[in-house]
This record gives structure tokens, C-alpha cells and sequence, in this order.
């Protein structure tokens, strides 16, 4: 992952002349992307690890595993929101932690957590660095020194059940690594974020993450079904069957828990074979109303597809946009996106299914192209960004959850405070939003906001996304749906769970972590 | 609720025929019913309820909702595994709750846990009274006085939102009772366990509940959505979307709290229209194995029915005894039943996947008649254990889950040690076993048991029971999947989440009833 924007060099792409025009003919904006700096360029805040200290960790995980070079720890030095991306533009010195200690596997994790939490360091987990809510900031708290725990090492498969149709994964296993090595046992996860390509399964796991396939092989957390938890304190291995009623689900403490109570090791995941089939339909709804109840309709009727995702008039008309660009149809209205994996047979009868209800809900089917042209294209959108925020456009996403009849109500509001506050800093919006995943009684709403950077646009951002924060809890959703919550959602913390919730969280936190060095000024508030 | 057995007069039965030859032939018991007492007949411990704390108490709730009445009391004084059943033959004088309290609402509940807390009143929550884990005996703990905290009237249907598909129950509402209220708007919970008839929406809540339906409506975990708990320090208020990122998952902490850390009030579950159609299908497999393997296949490749059950040789042997009483047709090898809800295209659609998977996995259609000959009956098991129990005989169920790899394992594991265990004190027993849950990655397993009680029956299943616990926990399934922890599985607790995760628990606990009043010795160790 390169240090300043999202992913790999060969993954960035220029802005196309179709999105160049749309930017002069809406903001005005016609600049030359700026210039990037090298790492090796880039000054950084000196590391506070004595040497002692240095010596003790490398006997707990290896010289060559701790690390203060200044390349590593500015790749080390925090997530991928806009904010982030936009911090690394400026030329004082970066904040990052002061080492990078890479341990080999759950007990060197322990030693690691035990010693940090004698010793008064923060510890911030490590996974893929693709947090888009502060996550994963260098963040010292109280203390001298914070180190970066990054868990790649943990990269083994070390158990397959394919009668259960289970696997056990280490913390650091990518999603590309892990698909690899389930693919060999001719297996898959069906979990794929926009993170994807970069996002680490105890990641996953510590963020509730959710993926494209939502619909059809559930969030990540439905997909734990045992989970190993290093705590300064020691460990912690639940999870013993499908299902339970022996008491409280403690593993439901720790997914979602983002390194605040402790450092996810392994999950043992629920796994499917690799699908014989996949159908593509997608549809074209006269308006964002009539899409989201035909969805609904779906949902409800038990006849979910794999994957299914409607986006609003506005992002369809990007779509649009960037379609025409590599040769595709044109789509009015609202686009929704379906696919089906598994059998032969149940593709067949699940799709002619799901296509019954979503045709009788007013859906025009649009064959199977722009559905595969989104599954192409589907983890390129943060490229995007940066190409955005090269040329001076601001570019961010948020995104939320909420019951069905409160859907038209929480975007109208979120979509206005975004509006608003831009427009109310001098800089008009364009607000687009998708639906990407879908449940029973309700469903998520993803808004991507462009607007044209002021001069200090984190200042600016900051704006519109308190005003958003605002709206989505006055409207009772809640603050993240797959984003998790880090430093930058930590403010609502206290109207998501409530004052008493916020002690009971403190409380679990004081217990496992009581020096408090786990990722410091992240989650609890 | 009867005091002494299960459930209402009217559903008491004399023992067939067919099942006193079977009783004769097997354990060489002909003898009569026991002759049952009245429960005005009962003597109880005295309540130690004091003439100031009962003012004070019915200053919260109203007098006529503070009963020292000793049928009350005793209406009150433990739940029906059969070891309370059996306590109940005693004819010492009975322990039970000094009071019963009703509170009106969820802030007159909050009054009494401030009261109770604050003045070392033990409190055990109440609702239906089906508890078969001791989860509703009136301990004490340290405490001089405790009182059975009855739900009743928090009855209410709060609100229904029918796009979303939701409804929010009071927890007093029995199982009856909401689906009453729910019919009204055209709506259904789906949630039928065993205890159905009696057992109440905060208890499903609090012990986990899973459903005969759990396979197309999910247990009963996964129907919340939202909850309201009252604890000594205040009110939690859980959920804000159908799924979220906003940390841990906090209600998963009160889901299965049997009452240990906090009183839940109210319930959002999530709802569904009451189904146009319902088709029944059953079916004969030569063996469990080959019938729990394709009952993965259905579950793994996304075609499970809304009903999904296998019974092994013997529950099927015994179904065949019992439904000969009644005109049924014989059934050999085991008997599966399927039954599919929902829209008419669903059920055709979803049942021809299901039929045909279950087919080629070596099912015999069997047609509709067992399937409903099933459904008619699946309450009354309990009753059945009344008369068995009131000729002599000891009868007594419990369940677990495992993956599916795991399956025939623990089922081979678990009934060597109920037989061994019974067979060692000179008691033969039946065992007996089926599926009623089931998930991608495995599956329950519940057992009955039948032996002839000897002098003692209450030490008699105390072995049994241990040697089946312990024989669950060294096959590393779980000590309960859907029957709750309580008094009888506490001892397990520790094996079941470790050490770290029951001083978690203990933590959380404190935090929230720092005086420890709450359904003292359950659930956690």
C-alpha cells in the first residue's frame, strides 16, 4: 500500500476526459493533478523507543520483526479516509509510531500485549492500514510511546472443515491471501469489501465488515463462528458452536471490538465452496422509492440474491458518466445490481425468483452487462478518490443503516446536512448514495460526497461530517454500518449505546486492558 | 401454569396404551399413576418478607401487586426441568420467593432493581415460569429475602411497523399472546419452541430461545432487533439499525443474560406477514448419518425449509409407537419433516430445491401426514413426560450443538454417557436424539432420555446429567444450544468460555448490579 493515497501504484489511474469535463462544467475546477511527494521525502516526528526497550521486544518477536525505519513507519502512520489523505499532504513533520514490532503468531502476541501493558506503550493493532475512521492512528494517549502491531505474520491457514464448511485463518491473512489459500481446497469466503484487495481478516473481524455479498453469505461477523483473542490479561478463545445459549455471546464483544480489548489472532470462519455458477441481472427503477421497495420486497420474501445493490439518480448518472467512457449502455433512472452464486439449480430457481418480485416492483431488466461491469469494476472507487483529490476535489464517503420506512427519511436528512454544510462553507455538493446491503427489516445507505476543496479542506470536511453525524443519530440510525467507529465516529459513541452502555464497554475494557495501552483514544469514549 | 407439572389441566393425558405395554415390556413398569396434591395442600417456607419492605415495594408497584400469598409463592417457586419436577413430590415444606412483585411498566421495574439493589433484596425475573435449567429457582445468595420479579404486565404491543417488519413486544407477552396481537395487523413472530404456550417474549430474549421454525425464521437471537433493559444502575437502550459497525454488539451481552444483568422490558423483534401457504413434507432416511448429511446439503446450498428436523432410530421408533395411537403410518429407518412458509412462489419455489436436494441425498418422500401429524403434536411433549414421570418412570431432555464433522461424534459421545451412566446404577435407559436446528456450518442435537426411577430419582439424573455435560464439553460442543445456562449448566460455564471470559462476564456484571441481587446463582460462576 503506498503511504499517501489508496492502494497499489499500478491501481492509479488518471481522470478520464468525461470526468474532467463533468468537474470544469460543475465546480469550476480544471487544474493539473499536483505533484506527489516520495516517501523518502517525507519527514516524520523521531521516534521515542529507547534502545531498552527495542531489546526487549526483539526478544519477544526477533530483531529483524522490530522496526523505527522511517519508510515502514510512515506506512505504518495511520488509515485511508480523505482526512487521512489529506493530512499526508502536509510538509511539517508526520506523526507515526515509534516501531513496528511484527510478531510471529498468537503467544508472541501475548507477550507482546503483556509486556506494552507492564511498560506503560500503546499498542495500535495493524492489519491491512485501510481504516477509513482513524482507526488505526499512531495514537500515544497517556504514554511515551506507541508502537504499531502489525499481525502479517499471522498468515497461515490452519484448519479446514469442508463437511462443516469451516476454516480458521490467521489475523493477517489478506483477503486476496486467504481466497488464495481457500481456494486450493476449492473453498471461498465470499467476503469482499471495497477493501478487499488490501483489508485483513482480523480486520474484518475487529471492524464488523461487511461485504459486496452481504446478501447472500452475510456481514463478517455472521460469518465467525470461533474466535481467538490475545489480552494483556490473556486469552481468549470463543465460540464452541454454530449456535448457543450459553449465556451472553462474547464474541460479540470482541467483533467490533478495534483493538480496543484485545488483538484478534484467528477466526474460524464459515466458508462455502467455490460457486459453480454466477448469474448477473441488473435493473433499471424509475426512481430511488420504487428500487428500494422492490429490494425490500426481495429481502422480505426470503429470496435474497447474492449480491444487491440499488444506487440512487445521482450515482447512476455517474455511472452513467463513467460507463460511457469504457463502452457502456447508458441507464436512466435508478441502477440495481444483482448477482447469483452457487448450484446450477439454485441460481436457477433463486434468480427466476428474485426476478419475479423485482420485475412486478417496477424494475426494467437491463441484461446482465452493467451488473458485470460493476463486479469488474467494483474495488477501483478509492483510485477514484485519489484522482479526485489530486486536482483539488474533495471527495469522501459515509455511510449508515436504518429500518425500511425510515430509508426515504434518514437520506433526505443526511443528504441535506451534507448540502448544507457545504453549500454553507461556499462550496455546492454533489450528494450521491447506493444501498449496498440489505436485511429483513431494513437496509444500509453509502453517500459519496464531491465538492471543491477549500484551502483547508480537512477543516472543511470536518464540517460537513459533523453535520452528517448529527443528522444520522437525530434520525435513529446509527453512526457507522461497516465503517466501524475509530476516532472519527467516537463523538456519536455515546448516542449509539447510551451513557450506560459506554460504562459497560469501559468496564470490559478495564478488565482485559487495565494500563488502558490498547489503541488509545479509538471506539470507547 | 400448573404447579407441579407442565402446563394446564386440560392438556394432562393418561399413558396410552401402546406406551404402557412399551413401559411394561422395556423397564417392567405397570404400576398407577401417582395420586398429585393440590396446591393448597403444599406447606412452604415462610416468607421472610418484611411489613416495611412490602410498603415500600407496593409504593412502587400498588399493594395488589405485592403477593405473599403461598399459591402464588408456589406458582412462582421454580421452573419444569424434571428435576423440579421431581423436587416439587417432596413433601417437606417447599422453598419459594418471599414475594411476588409485579411491576406495571419498564420505570416501576427500574424502581424495584434501585429498591432491591439498594437494600439487598435478591431478585429473580419471571415470565412464563418454563425454565428447564433451574433459571428461575428462588435463590437467596447472601441475601435474607428474595422476590420473583413477574413480568405479566408488560403485555403490551408497543408498536408495529409492518414496511420494516417489525413489532415491539412487552416482555410479559406470552408466546400466544403476541401472536395474537401480531395476527391483528396481519403479522407473525414465528417463533414456536416447545414452551410456546406458555413461555414469555422476555425469556426468549434472555435464554437464547431457538424455535421449532429456526431454519426459516432464525432463532430468537436473530429476530431482536432492538432492546430495553432495566438494571440497578439505570436503562439500556440497544439497537438503532438492522445491523450496525458502532462496536461491540451490546445487545448480545443482554441476550442471554437470564436475568443476571438486568431485567429486559421490552423487545423489537423483527416480524413477517402471516404466510399465504404452507406445505409439509416428509421423509424417511435409511440412517441418520445419510439423513444429517443431506440435511447439510439443503442448509449449506441456501434451500432450507422453515422447518428442518431429523429424528434418529429410536425417537423415530417411539414417533412410530405414538402415532399408531392415532391412525399414523409407520415409519422406518428416520423420519425428517420439512415444512415450507411464505408466498405461494416461495413455497413452490424453495420446495422443489429442498425436495429435490433431499431426494438425491437418499430420502424417501413420505407425503404430508407425518409432517402434520408433527406439527399437531409438538407441544405436547412435556405432558407426555408428566404421565411418564407420575408411573415411575424418569424422563428428562437436553441439547447441544456441534459442527457438522462433529455430529455423529458427540451423538455417540453423549448417549454412551447417558446409558453408561444409568445403566451403572441398574436403571437401562432409551435414548433417544434428534435435529431440530440447523446452520451452514452444523447442527443441535436433542436428547431424550427414559430409565426407571429408582429410590432417589433426583441423585439418579444428577449422574446422568453430569456425565452427559461433561461428555458435551470433552466432545467441545456446546453445553446448551438453546435451553439457557442457569443453575444446571452453570458448573460448565468456566469450560465454556474460559476462565478470561467468565471473569468478563463477572465484570459486566458488577458494573451493573454492584450489589449482585440479580437471579443470584445463574449463569454466571
Amino acid at each position: 500500500m503506498v503511504w499517501d493515497a489508496w492502494g497499489v501504484p499500478a491501481g492509479h489511474q488518471p481522470l478520464s476526459a468525461q470526468i474532467r469535463g463533468l468537474l470544469t462544467q460543475v465546480f469550476g475546477i480544471s487544474g493539473e493533478p499536483a505533484a506527489r511527494r516520495d516517501e523518502g521525502d517525507v519527514p516524520l516526528v523521531a521516534s521515542t523507543l529507547t534502545a531498552s526497550t527495542r531489546a526487549d521486544l526483539a526478544a519477544l518477536v526477533g530483531a529483524e520483526h522490530v522496526s523505527t525505519d522511517d519508510i515502514d513507519r510512515l506506512r505504518h502512520a495511520g488509515g485511508k479516509s480523505t482526512l487521512d489523505l489529506l493530512r499526508r499532504r502536509d510538509t511539517r513533520p508526520q506523526d507515526a509510531p515509534d516501531a513496528i514490532v511484527a510478531p510471529a503468531d498468537h503467544n508472541a502476541v501475548l507477550a507482546v500485549l503483556r509486556y506494552c501493558s507492564a511498560h506503560g506503550i500503546a499498542v495500535v493493532p495493524f492489519g491491512g492500514g485501510t481504516s477509513v475512521v482513524g482507526g488505526v492512528d499512531p495514537v500515544r494517549g497517556r504514554f511515551p510511546t506507541v508502537i504499531a502491531l502489525d499481525l502479517r505474520r499471522l498468515d497461515t491457514l490452519t484448519d479446514v472443515d469442508a463437511v462443516s464448511g469451516t476454516a480458521t485463518l490467521g489475523a493477517g491473512l489478506t483477503g486476496p491471501q486467504a481466497e488464495k489459500l481457500l481456494a486450493a481446497h476449492g473453498l471461498s469466503l465470499g467476503h469482499f469489501p471495497q477493501s478487499f484487495e488490501f483489508a485483513t481478516i482480523g480486520g474484518f473481524a475487529a471492524t464488523r465488515s461487511s461485504g459486496q455479498a452481504s446478501a447472500g453469505y452475510g456481514r463478517f461477523d455472521d460469518m465467525v463462528q470461533r474466535l481467538v483473542v490475545a489480552t494483556p490479561r490473556g486469552t481468549l478463545d470463543l465460540g464452541r458452536a454454530p449456535a448457543s445459549a450459553a449465556g451472553p455471546d462474547l464474541r460479540e464483544l470482541f467483533v467490533g471490538s478495534e483493538g480496543t480489548l484485545g488483538v484478534i489472532t484467528s477466526v474460524t470462519v464459515r466458508v462455502h465452496p467455490i460457486p459453480e455458477t454466477t448469474a448477473y441481472q441488473a435493473w433499471s427503477f424509475p426512481d430511488f422509492a420504487t428500487g428500494a421497495a422492490a429490494l425490500r420486497t426481495v429481502v422480505q420474501t426470503g429470496a435474497a440474491p447474492t449480491v444487491l445493490r440499488l444506487s440512487d439518480e445521482a450515482e447512476t448518472g455517474l455511472n452513467l458518466a463513467r460507463s460511457s467512457d469504457i463502452g457502456g449502455a447508458p441507464v436512466s433512472g435508478c441502477l440495481a445490481v444483482t448477482t447469483f452464486e452457487g448450484t446450477a439449480a439454485h441460481v436457477a430457481a433463486r434468480s427466476a425468483e428474485a426476478s419475479e418480485l423485482l420485475s412486478s416492483a417496477g424494475g426494467t431488466a437491463l441484461g446482465t452487462a452493467p451488473a458485470e461491469q460493476w463486479e469488474h469494476g467494483r474495488f477501483a472507487a478509492p483510485y477514484l478518490r485519489d484522482a479526485l483529490l489530486d486536482v483539488g476535489v474533495l471527495c469522501e464517503t459515509l455511510e449508515t443503516a436504518t429500518s425500511w420506512s425510515n430509508l426515504a427519511n434518514l437520506k433526505a436528512k443526511v443528504t441535506a446536512a451534507l448540502s448544507d454544510s457545504l453549500t454553507g462553507q461556499g462550496t455546492p455538493a454533489l450528494v450521491m448514495c447506493h444501498i449496498s446491503h440489505t436485511y429483513p427489516t431494513g437496509a444500509s445507505l453509502y453517500f459519496t460526497v464531491v465538492a471543491k476543496q477549500l484551502e483547508d479542506p480537512i477543516a472543511q470536511w470536518r464540517v460537513a461530517k459533523t453535520a452528517a453525524g448529527d443528522a444520522i443519530m437525530a434520525a435513529g440510525a446509527t453512526i457507522t454500518h461497516h465503517h466501524a467507529v475509530g476516532a472519527d465516529h467516537r463523538p456519536w459513541m455515546g448516542a449509539e449505546v447510551g451513557d450506560l452502555g459506554v460504562q459497560v464497554l469501559r468496564a470490559v475494557k478495564h478488565e482485559l486492558d487495565p494500563a488502558g495501552v490498547l489503541n488509545p483514544g479509538k471506539l470507547v469514549p
